[in-house]
């Protein structure tokens, strides 16, 4: 983190004039500023504060004379730069009222015993059901894309699926995703980018089937973007069968869901 | 900007002796050539100067003494890490000479009182089209990828489509895109990556249909890669209706096309 | 080099006690271990020493305050960042046993002359094949994903796809990849992201076509991981149409393929 934190000095310093009118703690508390309600809390050792003194002094550091806009964009950068892994769970939830999912039967595989048609190469399955925050309490929008059926896998009686989707957060953007869904069991996804406070967003995400083809729980390991919104890192509720959105989130009541959620 | 141009200093007196021949103008020099053109240009205070004195000084920092060919790609490792965001417009274009758009309708949904078939989730519609500069005097390639009908809003009289594809620049390569297109608003899509002089890539691209579905307006916003051609940064014909390629440019001519543009 | 070495200097020196316990070669070392094996060896001067004792002064550095799996954590940090760009070779082999591909004809273009059915806008090509490592030692796992026909080239008597797929690795993990596919000419495709071990992977990937569509030699530019395994990147076997994994791979032999290779 120093190193970010000193980044930052030198690049506002650049910015400024060659006067240092600046004090350590108020670079530091727009800092902390940056951390505060964090996930993972910023550690700033002593020898941090001695190192944000000398860069200063090195920088002329001079924020006065920068503009507060160009401050606000440096420390954006920086918030960005110092984000861990941040960590987002949802649920995807199927209530049958849209259409979904879409089998389209285009393999011509039967099953040599009971002469009905198996799941196989060539089968497209165009999705998309309904996304609800980790709380349960929030309706945040839709998932949408497409599953290619890979290989039915009749000893785990399931099937292998590659999976091209996005996760819509209504105005704060959506997630893209590539990789492999499992019907039989979990496996983590390859976060592909993003648009809104996701854009740029990379990492894995993990799938949890918790009822095939209905509930399913996610977590996000974000790198690469800027805090999220306590909106939508409330307390989650743990994945379980039994588990249903609020009435209110179902309901998409004005406090239940994301404005302008994707529906 | 100047933390990594000192990274630069530190970096290159990594490779070379413990001599210290090489005078802070020279390095600057160096990196304002990187910066040259820049569509946001790097400002260089007093303080910065000092500091790359300073770091110098700390790293013995002899080019000198280092390779040509070493140098180059340090430097050409900090022109990308100081890019900012860029932004690039392209036009995408359907002349009516590509088969494109092909519709699938692999869905079985009717209108309820005219029994027409509605587009409706299930059906997938490759397409491929031309692409322009945002200046409309350059052939640059194509469009080329798959959109999943995911839902008709016949609120909006339109459709949300989830889209996976890419944009092909010629010998300069391509951008690869995943996200959202409504045929009734824009929308932003995630950038996932790139070749050639996208290899990298991130960040977001906004689309913005003018006349639905044969002519839009995409500006990227791009984050990872080193400073763009000017070839490809030409001042941006504002989009309208009326908006067309240069003949040149529809006729692929020498001059008004990318080398080994994508058709 | 130095840059990032500092870094982690200075992070680590945020965690620790304000008294400085720790000398320049047992960071150096830490920092070495990290290098070793490395395709491309990190090169440190004297006047990198040098700086690292500056920092680490100013830094009040003391590691032995600080826990040993902090450090881990940041050293890993380190690890990412100072990878440069890492080749990884990999075979796709068609063995014509997955029912791979599966040519899905949506189009309806018939060649003027035999009236027989061509390649053309609309196809849609499911696929799955053998995943073996550049040595042909290991079998790795699989490929999975989508080729969308864009053109059919007579000039060149290929086909033009739009291709999105990941490569599969075991309990590695894997690979997704967006981008051109063409039969007549290599391409490079856009890494969009992986899990695992290639978690937030970015860059580009060279597909070499040996013998179309059967046999195919990819060489990764992976940015943003740490270290690939050595499993991984034992000398490669140069592509030509006689190549063939070793028998022990071909049939999965304990020692000749991945843990959990993805099948």
């Amino acid at each position: 983190m120093a190193s970010f934190a000193v980044s930052v000095a030198k690049n506002v310093g650049m910015l400024g004039s060659p006067y240092c009118g600046q004090t350590r703690s108020s670079l530091c508390k727009h800092i902390s500023f940056l951390s505060e309600n964090g996930s993972r809390s910023l550690c700033f050792s002593r020898g941090f504060h001695r190192l944000v003194d000398r860069q200063l002094q090195l920088a002329n550091f001079s924020p006065a004379a920068a503009s507060r806009s160009k401050n606000k964009k440096l420390l954006h950068v920086l918030a960005e730069k110092v984000a861990e892994v941040q960590e987002l769970s949802v649920y995807e939830m199927n209530e049958l009222n849209r259409g979904s999912p879409k089998y389209l039967r285009f393999s011509d595989v039967k099953d040599p015993i009971t002469k009905q048609p198996v799941n196989a190469l060539g089968d497209l399955v165009p999705f998309s059901n309904k996304l609800y925050d980790g709380s349960l309490q929030t309706r945040l929008g839709i998932t949408a894309g497409l599953c290619i059926l890979i290989e039915h896998n009749s000893e785990k009686n399931g099937d292998r699926y590659e999976a091209i989707y996005s996760f819509y957060f209504g105005d704060y953007g959506h997630i893209s995703v590539q990789g492999p869904y499992l019907t039989y069991e979990d496996s983590f996804l390859a976060i592909t980018g993003g648009s809104g406070i996701f854009k740029g967003a990379h990492g894995q995400v993990k799938l949890h089937q918790i009822i095939f083809p209905v509930k399913l729980f996610y977590t996000f390991y974000l790198e690469g973007i800027a805090k999220l919104p306590s909106q939508l890192t409330k307390p989650t509720v743990a994945p379980s069968p039994m588990v249903e959105p609020s009435a209110a989130a179902k309901k998409c009541e004005a406090g239940a869901a994301l404005p302008n959620f994707t529906d």
